[in-house]
Order: C-alpha cells, then structure tokens, then sequence
C-alpha cells in the first residue's frame, strides 16, 4: 500500500456529556478545563461539553437524542419555535466545531460515551479513515491489558448522525460497562490514559514522523435484534439470557441462548454466525435494540506521515 | 429465649417501580399480575406497581423521591395544589394496603428495588421484626450461592419513610449491581426465587409450622459518607476509588482508599473500622452520599409459630 499524507492535525474537539447521564465524558471534559488543555503543544483543543441542559438534569438527553442530530439535513434545517433543544444544540456545535464537511471543521473530533454493555473500550467511526485507524493501533499497542476494539458504521458522511461526523476526521470513544450517572474511577482512567495517547500520537504526526502501515480487525453492523415483544402491549416479555448478557463480541452461533422469557422459556439464535455488541445497552430499549451484531473484518492501512 | 407467636400473615403486598428505573421490581411485578398470583395458597398478595408515571418516563421519580414519602407525618399531610405526585400516590398506597400503623395494614409488604452498587441480594428493614429475620434466615438456607444480607436501619416506625414500613411487617430486597434502566436476567431470577421462597414460608408458616429460633448477621447504618466537592460549585472533585468500587460490605480500615481525585490524588480513609455498602450508588449523588457506613451485629431471635 502506498503511503499517505495529510496536513498538520492541529485543531482538535473533546466532546463529553453529548449524553447527559454518560459521566466518564462529563468529568473528563470538567476536569480538562480545569487543567487549561485547550493549549496543549502543537495541539489547540477545544473542550466542549456537549449537551449541558442535559447534563444538568442526568438525562440522556431533554427532547431528542442530541448524537442523533448531525445529519447534513438536520444540520442545515430551519430553526422553528418547534425546533427541540437538541437540534438547535446540534447546530450551535456544528458552528462551533464545523462546519461538517468544510475546511473550517476541527480536525479531529473525539466524542466520549459510556454504555450499560459490556464492551470494554470501543472506537466507533464511520467511512474508513487512516487517521482514526493509525491512533486505534497506536493505543492498542499502548494500552495492551485492556480490551480495544472498533465498530465501523458504513454511512455516507452526510447521513452520519453523530458528533464525531462533524470534524475532518472523528470517532466516539464508547467505554463500559458503566451505569448511566454512574462514574467508575476505572474507567474515567481508561479514557483518560486513552485521551494521553492520542495526544501523544498527534504530537508525534505533527512534528514529523512517519507510522509505518499495518492492519487492524473492526466490527461492521450487519442488524439489530429487538427484544421479545408483547403483540398487544408493545412491552419486552423476555430480558437477555445470561449467557449472552456481559459477553459482546463473542461469536453467536446458531443454537446460543440469547433471552430469557419472564415466565422462564429461552430463545435460542436461529441465524448466521455474527458478533453481538451493544448487548442490553440502558439506552437501546426505546430504540427498540437489544443487541446490535456485526461482522468481524480486517483492514490494512498504509503509512502516515505529515504533508510535505 | 421464648418462642412467639403470631396470627397468620395471609394479607401479602409485592410491590415494584417505587423507583421507575429499578427493573427487576417492575418486570417481576408485572408478570405476576399476568401469572395471575394474586391468590397462591393461603396467601391473598396485592401485586403494586408503586409509581406508574416514573415508570413510564423510566425515571426514578417525577417530583419528589416516592420512597421518602411513607413517614407518619407525611401520610397525613393535607393535599393541596402543590403536593407533589408521588406524596399524593404514598397517600394511595398507604390507603390501599395500609394504612401504616393500623390493624387494616397488609401483614408482609416486600418492597424490591435495585442498587447500581455491588450489594447482592440484601434485606433492608427498620426495626427488629421476628418475621423478617426469619424470612432472611430461610432465604439464606435455601439460595446459598448468592450473597443474602440485611440492613437495619435504627428508626422509629413514625420517622419511617419508605413503603416497607407500611405493613405490618416488611423490608425491601435490594438487589445489584443492576444499571438504573436496565434489566439483568442472573438478577431477575435472584429475585424471583426469593420471593418463590418467601412465598413457601409464609404458606408453611400459615399451615402450622413452627420454625426454630436462630442468629442472623445485620449491618447497622452509622454514617453516610459525601464525595469531595468543590467547595464554591459543590460539583465531586474525585470519584470512588477502585479498590472500594465494588467491594461493598468488605471491612474499611485507615488507610484504605476511598476516593481518587480527578487530578489524580488518593484520600484515604481515617475512621474507626466499618463497613460500606451503598458504594456509588446512582440516586445517591443527589443525596450526597457516596457510601454508607456500617457495624456487623448479630441478632438472636426466638423460635415462632402460628397463634394458637
């Protein structure tokens, strides 16, 4: 593979609280304005809190899913008396940090969540991107006694709905098993030796070196799986069998329990062998989502180093 | 000690979703009414789903914490415009299978509820009630994989102020580590083989049987420990530290650490010996509690049976 270049990263985002009862990006984003990180070396960063009427009220969100708002269409839709806080928050950020798609945009967004599943510390990122595929490696090789994987989301940029989507190059740091306006120290420290890493990473592009190319393993969405439903009532009537339950990203086969009715019975998983994650995610019940499953892929990536 | 006595507790209230995001209480509830157990054996059981509207919205209260409402005073304060929702539906209750403190009270009120802290399976109960530490002993014997403990918390039954203390006898199962929102099925089945168990006990109770007196081990509350804040925003400056996290109900000595700063700093606790347990709940931090504090009793009780 031929080696890329790119342009100083420079102008970076960390974005926490995008949902409001997520602490570890809540506390981290806090704590970083407290320290004046927005200079950092070669680096200028912006230190946003994403959703603060949120956050203040330890909900996900007030009116609409805040990270379901970064759609080129949302972004660029007329602000109305009806306008819910979110978009119009989504469109406060875009200015910010955007705009989506221009030269303006950050270089580099991070956004930090937490889930209720059991996924350790995951990079979810749309279009395949060298940038977001080099510092993965780089903290997979840094951070070698925790578990860091990657969810590729296979949508067009314009249909991206999250933060992330917003600078030239972005992903979310998602990071449990963490309860919702909960903050675990183990894991406020995971993300934090994590943000250490990327800056170190940025620092070492911007001045010059080149990262050899290589080849890291992702997770594609193929589907979600709903939760066993009343017919009449529209409530669950099963919850996630145990043995799925805490286990993401270990191969489902044809046969594996995957929920466990109230009155006792197990359903078992009746498809292709595919990779569960998101597994009993707090948030996902009104999303009508169980568990997402994927595929597991390589890519191969080719070395980086800065513009001429 | 002297064997006791009482009259046959056929009148049984279950009740769940006192807090609306605590969902084994809110599963278990409806599917027995579903189950259609409002009549098993001896027993005549009102099946509550305590807090309708926090259940809808999956929050743990609309406007005021509906499990701070059962205190003598509260239950008979006069509604007015402003009376919030859930004094409003304690007044209900407490009509419904009270009222507190009469002979028209059911005779056991279990109330079930989640912690996001690592407590097991946990009893919680206000004054020593030869019932209850019997009940507690029966569970102990017959689940004996899962960690069963007891909290006694040392008010009078006036002060009391959660729905338990409106039967004539009753505690709460407090059941974690569950997320708020979410539902577990290792800690649905817990729980609904306790309540399998209390049900056998109270039908061989009413049949006749005499069950022999015993010791059981409780945990007395002694104090509540706050986070560190800051002292002009009042925000947590430090988060629980990891060799507490989790470790609820183990011995807390000085110098064991009990908080790590977001900067980076451990304190370390400076007390007399005691034991944890509420660590890092959810609905605490509102309270200002980032755990509570302990001493290990042991409680004798006398053997009992039915009135002649």
């Amino acid at each position: 593979m031929e080696s890329v270049s790119f342009p100083p990263l420079s102008r970076v985002a960390i974005c926490g609280g995008t949902h409001g009862n997520e602490m570890t990006g809540v506390y981290m984003v806090r704590e970083m304005q407290k320290q004046k990180m927005d200079k950092t070396g070669s680096l200028s960063v912006s230190i946003i809190l994403s959703n603060p009427r949120a956050v203040e009220a330890c909900r996900r969100y007030i009116e609409t899913d805040l990270n379901r708002c970064f759609t080129s269409d949302l972004l660029s839709s007329p602000v109305t008396d009806s306008t819910p806080y979110e978009l119009k928050r989504a469109q406060e950020l875009n200015a910010q940090v955007g705009p989506k798609g221009s030269e303006e945009a950050v270089d580099l967004l991070i956004d930090i969540h937490n889930t209720t599943s059991n996924m350790g510390l995951c990079f979810i990122f749309y279009s395949i991107d060298w940038v977001t595929l080099h510092i993965l490696k780089y903290i997979q090789s840094k951070m070698t006694s925790v578990d860091i994987r990657a969810i590729q989301l296979d949508l067009p940029i314009s249909e991206a709905y999250s933060l992330e989507s917003v600078g030239k190059h972005g992903f979310a740091i998602e990071v449990g098993p963490q309860p919702n306006g909960v903050l675990r120290a183990d894991i406020y420290n995971m993300v934090k030796e994590a943000v250490d890493h990327i800056f170190s990473w940025l620092q070492e592009f911007n001045s010059g070196s080149t990262f050899e190319g290589g080849e890291v393993e992702v997770y594609t969405l193929v589907k979600s799986v709903d939760y066993p439903r009343d017919a009449v009532t529209g409530e669950i009537t099963a919850a996630i069998h145990c043995q799925l339950q805490d286990n993401d990203f270990k191969l489902l086969q044809r046969g594996d329990p995957i929920f466990l009715s109230f009155s006792g019975e197990t359903v078992k998983y009746d498809d292709e062998e595919l990779y569960p994650f998101f597994v009993n995610e707090c948030a996902y019940y009104e999303k009508k989502i169980a568990f997402h499953l994927g595929r597991k892929i390589k890519l191969t990536f080719p070395s980086i180093n800065l513009t001429g």
